[in-house]
């Protein structure tokens, strides 16, 4: 894939602001803008050096469009690896829109999704993996995303793969020699340090792969089903987990039309509350099928909260315990928290009989806890935080080891090591190395797969189609 | 006003994008932002020259918060006046806290809104109507507004003002010197010269206050009342006209409940499109009312549109005549179109007579003109487009005139014009020099009033809140 026209495309988030960015890159970059440009200096902007800004007016004939404050970068040195310029022009929709068709008039073209981005790529500016990360940055909603994609970014998970895959080319050259003087039964490629190479590669391949269970949960959010009947103050939980701390919270439709989840961060975490109508026995088909659809979204939660209000209590005490049962039988190794609100509404005698009771039952439930809590006064707010945290494995993500988060990845790492596996098999079968190098290639292409030094149109097209216009 | 501590606020639309720009500003900002910048090129930010691009990394302890672009200005070589910085980060927006918040715990403030604009006011890099231009601008839909305050912000109108007042302020120095010499009976301001100059800015001043109207509603859109009743395709027509060029629609509340208002961008003009019920004799109380509301709208248009279908045409012909007349009898100067829409229904024959009843029809009410269309084949469009566009007074803007947009400036221009007349009346009933210079510093405050040289901290308050921050 080459590109060489020149784009243009609105950088900023569309709508109102006090300014937005206009990018332009291409062979022409500079040349279209230039005479477009007039700078207060009056100085040419094609002669301006790279890494400079200028103030002036984008005009068309003698119409000004507008004052605007442009950067030059001159290719290499740029994002892109092309010349690029960025204009920062006032926020008005129209003037960007002016601003826009007016390049297009001189001779660019409309960037696609992800298109400066992919230049990158192909100007060898970032590996693909790499540049897979930008887009997930620019997704980055709570501290363990951020850090994940900052980490992918900045090469740490494609730097090892590559220094693996270039040991490993190295002995499938020797290999591959070897074939060629296969009559003298030479050895160029010393099968013990090969051993050793594999065994490090199926060392570093499992960690990667085992990391991406926890990777990809934090990507995309914890999920906490809560399991509780309307007014038991769910909300009011959620309101205060979230005052708790500044977090980012957004609505987010669910799989089932009924569903709302909330994500809350905590800790850096991203937690997504699922709501669940709650367990009963009954005979009706209708509650049934809401069952059925609580314990799907029990199922696809990582904990679950049996929420409860105080005031309530009593009334729902037998009834209750069948169901945390129910729920246990179901799921075995789920961890169920069961949490009593509105306790500020008890005294203090029944708060102590409430508590004995709530030690008894998770007793008898295994894998469940009990939490006290009141969302009105904060009290236990922070040690449910706590808790919700415990359940999530951040010991990896704490070590700043790398951590895959992208299924593309994971599976070019399932599949190499598999071909790993079988090299293994190969050397420990004395295996020809003719087949040897067979296998060996095969992984060298699943390496090469994740950094994109294998690659093809159509799989650029579909990773690049998820970025938006203007990176 | 004196404003000396360090501001940090987004300057981008809130909101997922590529990047997003964060504008730092202040005596500190340079300080502030060198510390947790690390380039790439690990050179010193403080270090480098103004208007210059620096990559590298925004950190706090050994965590990379982003990879992000570095602008700098030294003052007073910046927007603001001041030392300003502007980081281009990726646009996530828990990248964008992370760093705006890491900026606040490193000693800047959140910015106000318009807070940029007016340390820019404050430091003389602009006068207060080039301000008041720069959110006139940024909120710009259309051409004509855009280019209103461009020549604004470009000082068009300031400068004719500041030179008179200039002018003005030689002549009442010399009057008030007299007044130290009345003794002596001198005469240091020449009165013919001065009488020039009185007659020179009572004709800029009545030009730019006739301007206003043109600018008003030049500036909030050309209200176009739409008389007709449902499913004579008022949707239609409007998407029809909408069609036909690029344009800016949005759906704007009404002042009523029920009014929805389209905004439509013919040649560079906003066109407000105001739907109303239609005018129908009735004895019905809930009727009557829906009639007084339909007048009322009519009023606050500049142009009236009666929709009529084709295919009904023949219904309602008599009674539209009726209404017809009875519109124009309330408003004698407003001009009204007749547009007959659906003719691509009708037959040859059918359209020639049609033709032939509303010429009658049309010559029967004055201000009337009617207009063949069809929203659905296009016929008739372009016409009405034209049309419209002749109904506005243009030419001001087509001549580059300045054109007040602003109530405030409106109001002082009145002002100031009134103070004029006064000095001119004092001119012909040969008025002592120390009554006159009464009346002329009244005039030089008001000018005074728009460009900013008087003002207070209330009237800087009112105005800049309505900027956006950021700005």
């Amino acid at each position: 894939m080459i590109l060489n026209d020149t784009i243009v495309a609105l950088a900023t988030p569309s709508g109102a602001g006090a300014i937005a960015v206009i990018r332009v890159s291409g062979p022409e970059a500079i040349n279209i803008v230039s005479p477009i440009f007039v700078a207060k200096s009056k100085k040419e902007l094609k002669r301006q050096a790279t890494h400079t800004l200028h103030l002036g007016n984008i005009i068309e004939d003698a119409r000004i469009i507008d004052e605007v404050l442009v950067s030059i970068f001159h290719g290499p040195k740029s994002y892109t690896g092309e010349h690029t310029i960025e204009i920062s022009c006032h926020g008005s929709q129209y003037i960007q829109q002016e601003i826009i068709q007016l390049l297009i008039r001189k001779g660019c073209r409309s960037a696609e999704a992800g298109e400066f981005t992919l230049r990158a790529f192909l100007n060898g500016k970032m590996d693909l993996s790499q540049a897979e990360a930008v887009a997930d940055l620019i997704s980055s909603e709570n501290a363990a995303s951020h850090q994940m994609a900052m980490q992918q970014m900045r090469g740490g998970f494609s730097n090892e793969i590559q220094k693996l895959r270039q040991e490993l080319l190295n002995f499938a050259s020797l290999i591959e020699l070897e074939l060629d003087f296969a009559e003298e039964d030479v050895e160029f490629a010393n099968r013990d340090e090969f051993q050793n190479l594999v065994t490090r590669i199926q060392q570093v391949l499992k960690k990667l792969i085992d990391s991406f269970a926890v990777g990809n949960v934090l990507k995309n959010g914890i999920p906490v089903a809560i399991v509780g009947e309307p007014n038991v103050g769910k909300s009011t939980l959620l309101n205060a987990l979230l005052n708790e701390e500044r977090a980012i919270v957004s609505e987010i439709a669910g799989t089932t039309r009924d569903t709302i989840e909330d994500e809350i961060s905590i800790g850096g975490i991203g937690f997504r509350f699922i709501d669940t109508a709650g367990i009963r026995e009954t005979q009706d088909v209708i509650e049934g099928l809401g069952i059925k659809k609580t314990f799907e979204k029990i199922s696809q939660a990582q904990v679950v909260i049996y929420l409860l209000s105080a005031d309530k209590f009593k009334i729902q005490n037998s009834k209750f315990q069948v169901e945390l049962q129910k729920i246990h039988n179901q799921f075995p190794q789920k961890p169920l928290l069961i949490i009593v609100n509105k306790v500020d509404t008890l005294e203090s005698t029944e708060l102590e009989k409430l508590q004995q009771e709530l030690e008894v039952i998770s007793r008898g439930v295994e894998k469940s806890q009990y939490l006290l809590l009141s969302a009105k006064t904060g009290m236990g707010v922070e040690e449910l935080q706590e808790k919700l945290l415990q359940f999530v494995n951040t010991g990896e993500l704490r070590n700043n080891n790398t951590i895959v988060t992208n299924s593309r990845h994971y599976n070019a790492l399932l599949s190499a090591l598999e071909e790993i596996n079988k090299v293994q098999h190969g050397l420990n079968d004395n295996l020809s190395g003719d087949l040897m190098a067979i296998d060996i290639r095969q992984a060298l292409y699943h390496f090469g797969e994740i950094t994109g030094e294998i690659t093809n149109d159509d799989l650029l097209g579909n990773i690049f189609a998820n970025f938006c216009i203007g990176k």
